[in-house]
Parts: structure tokens; sequence; C-alpha cells
């Protein structure tokens, strides 16, 4: 892609594992609420994803935006989501189709439908559970941050449908860099490697594709998310699996582990 | 029911239809930010639906909910159905959680999966289109209206599941009072009757159920819509179908049609 990509949050956990693997890949455009720590591999842009004039001037000129701001708290209340996620994610959809921007990736949430599990945990996190979401089902969120979260997916729908864009929503589950959190028989189901993201995101860019839903995890035998639309819409060919570590292997580095950024 | 039911949205033209049938069935709070007209069958409370402190106070003793209160226009702007239909909903869902309120009913829209339509438009307000949306499919919504009543469908899923309230979501088609909209096939396949409207609203209040997605509609031939869940669900049992109206009639009275109040 010749064209900036706009990567909005930035800062945040996603942001840098995106960074992380494609610095390099892309002129990125770096839109946050708080400039990126450390040397930013494209040029900042200082703003609120809530604020229209500043999103529209920062999508002007891209070829793609990678959406995601928004508050990432689970727990956030609901006068927050509903601002930042719910409004945020209208007003960046809105200027892309504005400015002519083609394709957005949003990041969505494990949270868009975390119900599920709860009715089924721990069972669930078990490779022999048998049960699997696949991106068809009604969110059902467990909490308000997963159903701003799915606003966000029905926006994106939207703005597919009435205005051609382009949309993949991704469903994040338990990013973490260099390893599975241990002790978590959750995390380790929707375990995300930092490499494994980096790699999605990519996907999404170079991807054709007009709606989709998909699951944004590693290929964990302890998963309970279909991997088969992101393989088969973005060609998505995870590396990781938290199958793979010991779990009385120590930790390869100090990052600890959160849901999404 | 012994106790009130607060009808949120009281003034408009569902709360119209429901208390025309229903005005002697139940102990009625009506709430709008306009007072009813005439002389309204119960206790009138003006007050703006975002208005938490003003809900709180609505809904303490009342034993049901069916919340209709919103921007009712489907070509409304983002920031009025963003503040009235998606705020306003949470703001009843929390404050009948909050007053142990058991049941609500949310005035949902055919608007929600207007997307499906367009794309098989006029075919699909045909009797032998062979095309059913059964209320299982994601939302797909034809417009930012449609987007702000899939996110109200998604906040009832979430209070359901986490705080046990029961939802019913009515995916309202087009109300008219005497008769189906005239040389306007989508209208006839969506018609929804004055007496149909306020049976299924007293189903929604006399039923026992978890979470439900209905479609409002009377039994019309050329329906695309599937009743199978609010029969199941709810017993509702239409009495009217638009095929029963010659169009070469005059109307009965002087009452256009319009979607949902």
């Amino acid at each position: 892609m010749d064209d900036p990509v706009l990567l909005t949050g930035a800062s945040g956990r996603v942001g840098a594992a995106i960074l992380d693997g494609l610095a390099d890949e892309y002129d990125w455009r770096l839109f946050d609420r708080t400039p990126p720590t450390g040397d930013p591999p494209g040029e900042v842009v200082v703003g609120d994803v809530t604020d229209d004039d500043a999103v529209g001037a920062a999508v002007e000129g891209t070829g793609a935006v990678i959406h995601l701001a928004g508050d990432p708290r689970p727990e956030a209340a609901w006068e927050s989501v509903w601002h930042n996620n719910v409004d945020g994610t209208q007003t960046v959809f809105e200027a892309a189709v504005e400015a002519g921007v083609g394709k957005v990736a949003f990041a969505s949430s494990n949270h868009a439908v975390g119900a599920y599990e709860d009715e089924r945990a721990p069972r669930v996190y078990r490779s022999d559970s048998g049960f699997r979401l696949d991106g068809t089902e009604l969110p059902r969120p467990g909490n308000l941050y997963g159903v701003s979260k799915a606003a966000g997916e029905t926006l994106g729908r939207y703005y597919h449908d009435r205005h051609d864009l382009s949309v993949v929503c991704v469903r994040i589950g338990n990013l973490a860099a260099e390893r599975p959190p241990e002790d978590y028989e959750r995390g380790q189901a929707m375990w995300l490697s930092y490499r494994d993201c980096a790699h999605l995101f990519d996907r999404c860019l170079r991807s054709e594709y007009g709606y989709e839903i998909v699951y944004g995890i590693s290929d964990n035998d302890r998963k309970y998310y279909s991997l088969e639309r992101a393989r088969e819409a973005l060609d998505y060919e995870p590396r990781d699996n938290s199958a793979e570590y010991d779990s009385e292997d120590e930790p390869k580095d100090g990052n600890g582990s959160s849901d999404e950024r």
C-alpha cells in the first residue's frame, strides 16, 4: 500500500504489537490522545477519536485505517464506552467514507460474545470442550464494554452495506507478547501472540473483502473460537499455540498480559 | 399485573396503538417528553429518556416496562439516535434493573435488518419470495436509526444475561391503524395493525421469557418476517393480514401510516 495507513489508538497494547511487527511495512500515521513513547515509526497525530474534525483530518489521504482507539477496559462504565467506543467508532467509519478510504479494520473484542463462555466456563477452555464460536452468532456481551464493541461491529456492517466500505471486525482475544498467561485457562484459550497479532492486521490491510467478523487469536489447542473465517477471508496463518508453552517455564520477559490493548 | 406498567414514549404512534387497545387492561404510567393529548388513561410523567433521575423515578414501583421512547425517524442523524435511542435505552434497562423490575419490552425496528431487504426488493415483498428472516440473523441496518435499534437489542441481551432481566425486542414493522398502506408493497409486507400491535405488547407483558427477538407484524401474506418466535414465546395470535384489503377500497379513516410510532 503506497498511501499511509492510519492507526488509531496507536499508543495502546494492540498498537504496540502491530508496530512491533509492521513498523517498516507501511507508511504509518499514528493517532492517539497520548503520543507513543520512544521513537514512533511514523507521523504522530495527537487527537481524540470522538473529535470529528481531528479524525477527519487524520484520515485524509490515507489508504486504509486500523481502528483501535477506545476505552479498552472490560469494566469501563457505560458513559465512557458509549462516548469513546460507540461514538468514536462511528466517527472513524464516517470519516473514512467521507475521505474515500476503502478499508477499515476494527478492533472488536472477545467481550462482544463473553456471555457464551461464562455459562460454559471453565469446561469451554479445554481442548476437548467441543464448543466453537465462528462469528455468525448474535453478540452476547459479558459487559458494557462488550456491548460497545458489538455496536461497533453493527456500525461496520451499516457502513459496508450502505457506503461500500470494506470492513473487517477482529474479535481480539488475550494479547500477550512473548508467551501465553500462566495458570489462566481463559487466557490460554484466547491467547494472541504479538507476532500473530501483527500478521493478522497485515492480512486485514492486504486482503480483499466486503464485511467480515473474525476471531483474533493464535492457533491454540484450547481455542473455542473458530479461525476459519480469518483463514478463508484473510489468509491468516497463525504460528503460535499456547499449548506449546510449558507452564513450568519462566516467562521470557517482563511483559504481563491483558485483554487487548 | 397489579403494579403499574411504565410506557416510555407514550405519546408516539406505537404508544397510541397500545393504549387504544389496552387502556383499561393495566394501570399505566405514561412517560414522554410531550404529554399525551386528550384524556390520558394513566399517570403522566413528563421527562427525557436520557435523564437517569427522571427515568429512575418513573420506573420505581412498576411491574414492567414497555420502552418505546426514542427518535423514531429512520433518517435521523447519528447524534440524535446515539443519544436518544442508544443511551436512552441503556438508561431504561439500567433503571429497570436498579428498581428490581423484572421485564422490559423494547421497541426495536424492522430497520435493524433493512439491508437484507434492500438487496432483494421488490421481489422480497411478494408472497412467493421464499425469503424469511426469523430473528436469529445478525443485524444489517439500513440506516443509523437501525444501528441504534440493533444496539438496543444487544443492550437487552446484556441486561438479560448479566442481570436476569426478561427482555423481548419487538422489531416493529409498518404500523397503520385501520388498514395497510396502499400501493406500497413494503408496507403491506410488514403491516402491523393497531389491534395486532396492542395484542402483541399485551402478550409481551403477560408471557414468561428470558430473552427474545420477535418480529412485530400482522399475519400478512406478503410477510418475509417469521412470526414463529412471537407465536412460540409469546402466544401472539395476529388477526390481521394486509392481503384482506382490496387496494381499490377507500381508506376507512384519515389515518396515514408510518414506520413504527
